[in-house]
């Protein structure tokens, strides 16, 4: 089966996840999100990439945090973004998901931003396009259920760049639910096709997935050990429902055994980065000592999120 | 009384319904959208005629689907769209519907898209403008109770015009429930207008207008024998609240008695189309073997949807 | 503590109350709201001041009115808007108001429009704004708590004054809900600064502030003796949760002593105007008599409230 990310000439025509995407596609979105990083700066914010383009953003699952990243990334293109609140729409009246995604490529969609509970869905979707010899119309996954969210994946890979600039020789730790992340996932991925040096999870033996050894990362239970000496550390958030489950006793003894505190955090090297997807929970996995400390680039990551996502949707768009 | 639709020289300042449109009004409206149908081809799918105009959704009842048509209709036309969710706005807090349309005129409104559970809500608004003297502002019905939905009732127009070239000897059947169908009043009322050979009305007793004989239509409860011979073939959709009142006995029998098979659909005629408003219920009234062949012309019919609204909202502004 | 709505040369760089601002702003303000008055009446509502500009709706309240005319009036001079449904987004997982901010802040936020049920919130974002140096990200309240509602208060002004032409001499009476006013208060502030003759506050005592009277107002129980010889006359909205709550008997009641009817206006001076923020409960504040009468001017308010937002959305951005 050919790559669904890829067309025939190696080029990105759907962002589906960073697995499977070499390490020339990955740096060539690091490399154009450069670029656009200084849009946002501009006392203009725009630029006519996508201008007259119908960018849809279909989140099957609520995440207004998500939605306003891709609409800001896609208004500073120019392009016109419509938001589906898809939850109370068509769906919900029993019209199956590729019905909607052919009434909204009959509407001339350019590009679907998805974001849907179910893992393989924005697949599902590319493959029919694939089906219907629609290389015109773009899929970006902007997460699903536990598998991946590639554009977090690549501004975390962007962060991690522009503070560390190479990745070969680095440590980099990525702490907590790491069994429900599809953030963790995404991470992994691109940090092995980047080749950073070497890769740590950690959380309790709840929160991991079983057969994560398989995925060439170092496994600790004991967050102190885990962060001795690493250059950077990912911090994930923990969902509320994971708190009151079966899975972990409670918020506060989550703190005590895997909240990065400033103590903590002194154990990994002296220039170590702090990273976090947001939106954090104080006092659950991070301190605010650390959150509003030297060391944490968690806004940074946000202001590079954006110029990810613009790279993406103008590569799709094919400038 | 004049007709509410036209102005003194005859030409259209609100769209309300198909029912009392002269036959050159919908002629151009349909020859109008043609000029637009290019535009959604193009790479940058955007022309300028309703730059800085201001047009307004108003849905009192929700539906994401047409919403979603018109707000790519006029951003295609470079206006400004504002969608109010008016379920949880001011006629929330008790203000009148007029009160509401007095505040958004003083807003400097140039353009109403109405849809109202309430049959004439839209000519209530459009009374209200006249007696303002405000012809410079325009109501577009959206759908409106059982009574109109005239949009989909032009896109139906275009879509049989595009695949029929001529009305006049095209027998045109109309199936399933015709009672609660603003869309089938829409149809037959531009179909006489247009000169259309003979329509038939095919449902079962309990769906059909006790009146419909009067709209000049035949009527039969046997979907055999009425689509016999037919060279269009318009499905509705069965409302899912339907299949469990009183007025049908379930999903299942309704499918068997008037759901549009592969074996049904080769009693009309070869080359006869098959049309629906969407969204489907496959399964229901339409099957699969149906909805996705060769005569199906559905998703034709979305695309032509947008170009007949883009050809409304342009002609309503005066272009 | 400086004034925080100020910049060190006194230029204004949030709006978070009528009150501590000097008279030239206001009057500034007022005069800047005259010229955009023209831009809503051209063929092309639109004019380039805030292109490329990111504006953000944070509606932690919900008012789809207030909303309306702040996504309008930034429409019309170019910026990007983005609503932010805030109720079902971050803050509802647990994250900080702070924490938000800053994260839209990162993603290069312009201005944010913030209404919130809590007195102060706004204050709170242009502290955290000013402690980050950030005096390039502007505040406009929209409505916090009781305290104020500094937009409303100054499209109030602006519609005295068009009618009135000076505001010395003026007898202004403020009639109904006072304790639970937002608009009440920044309407007394802006009336003191602008230096109206003499304002009155009528209404039952359950619903006027015990230390109105510090607030330089004449307190009337009695609304045929405090309209007596008034040039203005602000009614205010009743919220239905007054009406069934321990502080009024009834909506009937309420309206047999302060409803506004055509008799008890004819008290009033005969050129008076009548105001009100909407929307109106015709039939418990005021009757429609007055409410369709020649001496509102209501939608000249609302008409009025699009200029004013322009113009204070184009003074903060440095116009």
């Amino acid at each position: 089966m050919p790559n669904p990310q890829l067309d025939a000439n190696g080029g990105l025509i759907h962002l589906l996840s960073t697995e499977g995407l070499p390490r020339e596609v990955l740096t060539h979105i690091l490399d154009t999100a450069s670029s656009f990083l200084e849009v946002s700066d501009r006392d203009v914010k725009k630029v006519p990439l996508l201008r007259g383009k119908s960018v849809f953003n279909l989140f099957f699952e609520n995440s207004t945090r998500t939605r306003t990243t891709f609409e800001i990334a896609a208004k500073r293109l120019s392009a016109d973004v419509i938001n589906l609140d898809v939850g109370r729409s068509s769906t919900a009246k029993g019209e199956t998901l590729l019905d909607t995604i052919d009434n909204l490529v009959a509407m001339h969609a350019d590009m679907f931003v998805v974001r849907h509970a179910s893992s393989g869905a924005p697949y599902l979707i590319a493959e029919h396009l694939r089906r219907a010899r629609r290389e015109d119309v773009h899929v970006v996954n902007a997460g699903d259920g536990r598998h991946a969210h590639p554009t977090q994946g690549l501004l975390d890979m962007y962060t991690i760049r522009h503070f560390k600039k190479d990745f070969s020789g680095l440590t980099v730790a990525i702490v907590g639910d790491i069994l429900h992340s599809r953030v963790a996932r995404s991470d992994i991925h691109a940090l092995a096709t980047l080749g950073a040096g070497e890769v740590r999870a950690i959380g309790p033996q709840t929160l991991l997935p079983t057969a994560i050894g398989r995925m060439g990362v170092r496994v600790f239970n004991d967050l102190a050990e885990g962060i001795r000496g690493c250059d950077v550390v990912i911090m994930l958030r923990l969902q509320n429902e994971r708190m009151n489950g079966a899975l972990l006793p409670s918020a506060g003894e989550y703190f005590k055994c895997y909240g990065l505190t400033p103590e903590i955090l002194s154990l990994a090297r002296p220039d170590a980065i702090v990273m976090h997807p947001g939106p954090m929970n104080r006092g659950v996995e991070i301190d605010s000592g650390v959150a509003d400390g030297p060391q944490a680039v968690i806004l940074s990551q946000v202001t590079f999120g954006i110029a990810v996502r613009m790279a993406v949707m103008s590569i799709l768009a094919g400038n």
